[in-house]
């Protein structure tokens, strides 16, 4: 198989790090390219960023240039990472010019032609882009994953749509990588809880939740009616967001159902055997003190959602907790998973 | 004002310090007596404990010998901070003897006739005791002050009774030293979630929560009918339980009259001038990222309940967020207000 | 008395809001004026500042109106936390005006008519006040504290000046309040150590040693020949620095004779019962686990700097363990200590 | 290649579990025997642990059955994470019974015929098993890896032994695990440093420098002249001890030299390309601010030691930091490292 060239939009922050590092030893994908803001333009990699993660920056990409973001000279493919702030008007630019953006950047989400994907949950929400070039004018496509919480919920309550999901409601444990980098001062979070994550963190998980479980009629995503709340917080934790979740449903299965339903899901990327697809992607732990980020999140290569202490809630039906890596299934390792399906569904 | 004299049952672990260091300049009561377990029968206190609290160890407590947790030389008021493996025994053995137990443990909490007692709750409660004695055949008697994780709760709600409480589901982020001594060991908490609390703590904020917010009525608390759901967490943090807080109400006032609802709360220990009392038991922040525990467990002495980040819910009616530090206002605070407020209306 | 009229340059800081937080209750001097950056000048405190002490914010404070940097309408003693970046030029320009600058910042630390005063250590280097005016045109005066690693070397050896100070090593441990706000990310420092600290900290720390521990003659410091060497790291501490230090000295005393010196050190401050002045400047612990920063850091109020763990060391003669407050001992409670003094000896 | 069986002794400790996820995958050892206390005998693997590690614990051990820890059925090679108020004489025991003990423990490592082994700095040691037989009457060997905190320290100063090593003084600031399970109290070292670590930590350190970096002569190791004094301090990190070191040489040798002596040693099992060996046992790490336990420790599998920071010292002639991971290199890493070069060295 030949190797696919790929760009990074953002390359310096703290996702366009997990991006290069995730796709290190990828068996399709290749950095080529690498764009950024105009301070690091016309730098080595190696240079342009201060990088801060455990797993080794590779040799082939911290010799790489670092150029503008601006499309040109990237690959057809490209990786987003870049800050919301900026995020908007490149990514068009990009589309615009032909490449396929494959983003993780909130701007574009919820538009109606851009794809909120999960692999797993709602592969033929990419049946979207073929309305995408009308509606825009774009000569490439952009395609999203969903924000970092979202992702624990959307994966937790996907196997349960079987049984009618009514109401759920999540209150968030979410780690500091969330916030990029510099992100969270340790003066704020240090043995310490901050209630409230800004940028409308509660209102895009009870947003990006509908359209996730949505349903595509007649080229549109049905939002799925659930009822979301969401309560979020930030903990001094370094990778891995914890949701504690109550849902109620319409059918009243016993709690081995749910369970069954858990660890049977299974969706496209299984089936195709992407090669960043967790081979289960829900494990429900049956310890009583599980999930926990420092020992689950990184499970599967932190693609795996984990869930634990299901249990009757006195409120809405069913409680449990639900766990998923917020840097890797809630971003890099996300898109690249969308990447990789949408290779092998061949709209790259 | 005479001096009242006081003993410390389970003096030497968590929270017998933490009575020991509030107790330390109290205006009327005075640390005499110290009662532990028999390993560290006979030695001075200095000896038998390791003082672990930022606050310094007072000399004439330092100084105090410290006897066996049995009844005989101990003053009439006794604080009880033993763990409940062996109060439910000795607090009955003590009561039995003549002495008034104001206990933290949670073995008599449940009792018909033993109240559980938050003084700007429910003062009214104290009126069980009449019954107390014929009930159990004691000389003296049990009161007691809720877990540390519900007061938090049922303080942020008691204002809210005026509405009718209908539902409320409490996710809990709770601090370390609700664990006690030597608790939750580093390994598992740093950098870490742990989303389970043993000892039952999710049911004993479910059922704690309706007998506190109950009435009496013919000499018994009816409970309240509220329904609760509680799902507790563990996080990385010293002091102060958190709670991201829904419920639902009969009325649906508008947000400023939950928010004047709380900020008015007043109860006895205000009437009264208790030593301990808070001014405003029920504070609401207005910063949209409070409260939060390394920054409001310790308002007003650690006996302040903070709240914040009202907003309306998609679920149940309304969510927010309170805040109290868990080893005074839900400890050893808790239980000598309890202690003035009996003082003050002629129990001791 | 009459109230001493102050003002706050770098009022908005990590710094600045110490002094605020240490000057609420003070006997002698009241905040009536605040300088900080053009961005915020014109706006209330409240508004102009995210205050982030656990100390609540003084109401007067919080709707003082913030100015520019300048000097002007300010009263004449000021407190500068200004940044290293800015504070040469701005605090030249309020001493040149007329003011008397009790400053924590660097930049004029080491110039020969500028005292760098520890009270306790060297208040004798108040008389370079005198030749300052004609070396510098200034009609007011500059006088520093110095770094806040330094500091709680330079008053645990100060003592031990009398044995002959010959060399010494210091590994420091320091708090995250030491890098102001918004300082260091968490991402960097959660569960991590850091063994650098940027700005020449272990360059500081061995020069101003030197002169901190200096003799004035004939108007200069000359300073102390001892051999410093300095190591620095990072912790993930919020507050207080500590020390691993070792102590090479001409004469040989017992550690007892230490313990002694320490105990026993007292100095201007002391003498002349200053406010801020901590009863026992270096208190010796003999638990065989402290200092520590959790437990020790706040002693009388952040003013005391703690000691323990002497122990013969096979490289040089002593080795020990010393830990101060930061922010405090080792930055706004210094300045405020040197003012103190300063105004009792009549040089305000 | 056949597969040598291997038992674990002290299997369900912080260390017994570290050998069992670091044997999962090895290609010559398998682990067939687990050996803890009386309480552990006769259960599952699985249900006599509560395993603590992120890496998950592998099926096939996990259903094996604990025995007593006594020979008899135990095969001929056994690692030993004993914890030291029992490893003596079980420990003897099974050397006596004619069994291979590869032991993390401390209790034989001082003994004149016990290797104390680093194979990269002292392989020759093994040597002392030669004489062993005759002075313990065994039909087995001990052969023992040094303490976690010396061995980073014994690491960094072996290739420099070059230059003739003189004095050294090392402050440590060692992660939580070293204290094994459940080890430190969360309340203690949260946001803390505790100065001191029990069991004679420094002693250690400074007794076991000395035979690890000596030389074998006439069947008994000569201490290496080297003065060595050690402080020790705990921090809130996961793995990784770091040192902050000082040196002071014979030679005077420019930084250059140093960094190259230091990337390029090699030793025995990098010659025999034992499994474990990293490829570079000591890695010079260019950037400022580096090692760093949450980014380092683990590199080449936790195998390797970064230094970083080399500069030059006032007081002795060199300073530097040096970092391990305390639980695979100074410890069950250590001790599989020995296995292997013992197996390849036909000592097994």
């Amino acid at each position: 198989m030949s190797v696919i060239d790929v760009g990074i939009l953002g390359a310096t922050g703290q996702v366009g790090q997990q991006f290069i590092a995730l796709l290190a030893n990828h068996p399709w994908f290749r950095v080529t390219w690498l764009g950024a803001s105009e301070r690091s333009a016309g730098k080595p990699y190696r240079d342009a960023t201060s990088w801060r993660l455990p797993a080794p920056l590779p040799d082939a990409v911290a010799r790489l240039g670092v150029e503008a973001a601006a499309p040109g000279r990237a690959p057809k493919l490209v990786f987003s990472g870049l800050d919301s702030s900026v995020a908007g008007g490149i990514e068009a630019a990009f589309a615009q010019a032909g490449h396929m953006v494959v983003s993780n950047s909130r701007n574009h989400r919820m538009e109606a032609t851009v794809p909120l994907l999960i692999p797993e949950v709602n592969a033929d929400h990419l049946s979207l882009l073929a309305a995408q070039g009308a509606a825009t004018g774009w000569k490439g496509r952009i395609v999203t994953n969903p924000n970092c919480a979202v992702v624990v919920l959307a994966m937790a309550l996907a196997p349960l749509r079987q049984f009618g999901l009514k109401k759920t409601m999540m209150t968030t444990l979410q780690a500091i990588s969330g916030a990029g980098y510099p992100g969270v001062p340790s003066w704020d979070i240090l043995g310490n809880v901050i209630p409230f994550i800004g940028g409308g963190e509660e209102e895009k998980i009870e947003t990006e939740a509908h359209k996730i479980l949505g349903v595509v009629k007649n080229g549109r995503v049905e939002d799925h009616p659930l009822i979301v709340s969401a309560a979020v917080t930030r903990v001094p934790v370094h990778d891995g967001h914890t949701g504690s979740i109550a849902v109620a449903l319409e059918q009243h299965p016993d709690l081995e159902a749910l369970i069954a339903a858990w660890n049977s899901f299974r969706g496209r990327p299984q089936d195709l055997g992407l090669p960043s697809a967790p081979p289960q992607p829900i494990v429900y732990l049956i310890e009583p003190n599980r999930p926990q980020p420092a020992l689950d999140a990184n499970r599967d290569g932190g693609m795996t959602v984990t869930v634990g202490r299901l249990r009757r809630c006195p409120v809405l039906d069913y409680k449990f907790v639900a766990l998923g890596h917020n840097t890797i299934r809630g971003a890099a390792g996300a898109a690249i998973l969308n990447a990789e399906l949408m290779h092998r569904e061949g709209l790259l």
